[in-house]
């Protein structure tokens, strides 16, 4: 199967990386930054193009772009890990449709465009009898997406909840544990690379509201955009409160809720109690799910991270080279 | 898709419910039990058969019997969901063999033949072009077999730790949290039906033992017995034991470990941290696998009940169909 990739952050090399490394039989034969390309038919070297990357700072051609590679490479699959951009969903958007509309498969990290538009871009799918995945957009590494869509088949999913930030999550952890105020903590998180020079999209519970998004639209078949979810973020959390939750043995986690039947859809700070499965560590996600037959199940893993990330890039590309084969 | 189930206790009568009562798109054309058996081949009325069991104990003709079902009847995958035998893995060894050779696919939760047979059974349905699936042999209503094979692809799994058996874990609460000796603690597991008249095969971990086996020669491709797993069951625990894990903030749950690279293959009570993950609270179980890629991930949920256990059968007959849907 032949792959091009858009993006060369930490999550590109990655998977590239990985594709360097083992051996899965893909062939990438386009690979873009911001700021070159290259176009290979025959493949490029993996190997090479991360070494230009890591000495120069651009992996290849700077007449090229990404839209050279979406449009004039041959591909089967675009994988789309370019930044996000929650309110427009470009540049990805429009990549993504052009792979679409040419009979490629689409896998992407890329929150925006499917937080956007997933139905739309659904629907062109289907139409070009391709796939568009996204394991990647929600929980890192957790395939948990994999999991509501074909392992749980036959069961109704009737409730979600989730920690989704670990940003977030970090911070509530350390003021919980070492007693740091919400400053402290943040600016802790800051220093070890777990959040933002400016964290106002994790803090608010952006970030976490985006993800819930695109669980309601793409599990459910809701149509809701970021306005339809209740916010409210840690930025405004008290040392006090979560004194007093913990002398309750309890705490405080920035949960994500979906009742598809209710229509609800939130992100707020939660008293938990403490030996709930659902209160994780430091950076980690966390996701419960109400089911009519498999009853309550959690899932529990790295929410971020450039090879987590490639790693649900990954089973994404796999996920549909097995189904092509068995065509 | 045509099925015949074999086995009418509480996981067949489950799977039953779930078709009688959801559109699955599935056509029962066959269905037996210890007794009796009936086969249509334009499809048997699953609530008349559920209603004839209920009230007379047998689900069809007595003059007719599973094999007969396996031989005779029209159908695309046999569900097999007879009482499992450990030690011969018959009857169900010999259904699927004859359902397999028919270029039948088979799904099942009978942990014997897996455990004793898993290699000659995949080569006989390589050799028919069909499946075998057995996600309800392992966890319950966890999707751990379907999340290692699929959704993590890609990633190398280098190490499982799980509590593996419910009976065991619920002992093991309850000891902890209300200071019951294992007498009690096991006397009261019985009366609430979580443990049989005749334990032994839970609380030596025997039990747990034949599911590592499965997970073995399903997921890392060895082909080992249960002679090859280190077995430490939690029947000779004291009290003392607990209470000093305890003082300590940690508690004691009987663990299954699987380090494939060093054939390591072990069940016993091991003193863990309250707030590990796999400290799971009564029945319940949980699995943490280590990957190359994404990490540590934890997947709890329960691991029995009958409900639960058509929730795992069901999710693998839907994914043979959806499978052969793209064929």
């Amino acid at each position: 199967m032949k792959i091009a990739v858009l993006g060369l952050g930490a999550v590109g090399r990655g998977i590239l990386e990985t594709i360097g490394k083992k051996n899965t039989g893909l062939l990438v034969t386009g690979v873009a930054d911001s700021k070159s390309a290259c176009i290979q038919h025959d493949g490029v070297d993996v190997r090479s193009v991360l070494s230009a990357k890591k000495q120069t700072g651009i992996c290849g051609d700077p007449t090229l772009t990404a839209d050279d590679v979406v449009t004039r490479a041959s591909y089967d699959l675009l994988v789309e890990v370019t930044p996000t951009d929650a309110v427009s969903g470009e540049p990805a958007y429009g990549y993504m449709k052009k792979a679409l509309m040419r009979g490629a498969h689409v896998v992407t990290s890329n929150k925006g465009p499917i937080a956007l538009y997933y139905n739309e871009l659904t629907t062109l799918a289907k139409q070009n009898n391709v796939q568009i995945r996204f394991e990647a957009t929600v929980a890192g590494a957790i395939p948990i997406i994999h999991a509501m869509q074909h392992d749980l088949s036959g069961n109704t999913i009737t409730a979600l909840y989730g920690v989704l930030n670990g940003t977030c999550n970090y911070i509530l952890t350390r003021m919980a544990e070492e007693g740091l105020s919400y400053k402290q903590a943040l600016s802790e998180a800051r220093e070890l690379g777990y959040a933002e020079a400016d964290p106002t999209y994790d803090v608010k519970g952006i970030d976490a509201g985006i993800k819930l998004v695109i669980l309601a639209n793409t599990i459910w078949g809701k149509s809701i955009s970021l306005d339809d979810v209740e916010i409210t973020g840690i930025d405004l959390l008290t040392d006090d409160a979560l004194r007093l939750a913990e002398h309750q043995e309890s705490t405080i986690r920035l949960i994500g809720e979906i009742v598809p039947d209710k229509d609800l859809f939130r992100i707020s700070p939660r008293i938990i109690p403490k030996n709930h499965p659902l209160v994780v560590k430091g950076s980690l996600n966390a996701i419960t799910i109400y089911t009519d037959m498999a009853g309550e199940l959690t899932f529990i893993g790295k929410g971020a991270g450039s090879i987590e990330t490639a790693s649900a890039i990954l089973g994404d590309i796999l996920y549909i080279r097995n189904e092509q084969c068995m065509e």
